[in-house]
């Protein structure tokens, strides 16, 4: 797999442990030796493991925590960072939303997420482009 | 000066950019030889040099273009790539950054720009830290 490539299962990662509602899982994609930060949609710079995991605690054991689908989400290498843009939707709503990963062994770990409102429509995202073939 | 006063000193250009109504300053914040990015608060993902400068030509020549205060800046080299997470207040509302930037040379160039509304109050926000002394 391209560097590319495995950034974008990264991100995917995410987005399976958020719709899946699994904190290990959510823990797991979290980078270990980085600090770590991430900007819910509306609130503030939550700073560190602990308070970006507490967060997820609460999304995650939510009652009403919404199936999310990542769409059109395009990853690029930069230095040594990865950065996924991707938009969020649920339901009729869209989110849109900066990843950045960092590499932890072979593995892409998320080190921010900031995600907030797009004005647009998830109908007009138009149609996913088609996967490039895994190499 | 080290690697992150001068990352700071580069976000503290954009939003003097932004602030003078500077298209021409706010270009050359902006990368020259690495893709870029932005995302408006409440828009879609905007892509290239020439999406991005003619959003920001929109922007800075808008009668009713805001006053804009950086505040609670906090800067991050990570990997070849800086990072600046940081508050926009415009008079009582609150948004929340997420600013990237790229070496080009010895400056540091901004690659890509979320905004996205915050629910707390500029007053919440508290006093600024003082700022560490020039190396």
């Amino acid at each position: 797999m391209n560097e590319t490539a495995s950034l974008l299962f990264a991100n995917e990662a995410f987005y399976l442990a958020f719709n899946n509602r699994d904190l290990a899982a959510m823990d797991a994609v979290w980078a270990e030796r980085r600090d770590v930060t991430c900007i819910p949609p509306g609130w503030d710079v939550l700073s560190g493991r602990e308070e970006v995991m507490e967060s997820w605690r609460g999304i995650l054991g939510g009652a009403n925590s919404p199936a999310i689908t990542c769409r059109k989400a395009r990853g690029a290498v930069l230095g040594g960072l990865g950065m996924v843009l991707c938009y969020e939707q649920m339901g009729q709503n869209l989110l849109v939303a900066t990843n950045l990963f960092a590499k932890e062994g072979a593995a892409w770990k998320m080190v921010h997420h900031q995600a907030g409102p797009c004005h647009i429509t998830p109908a007009q995202l138009g149609e996913e482009p088609e996967a490039p073939p895994v190499q």
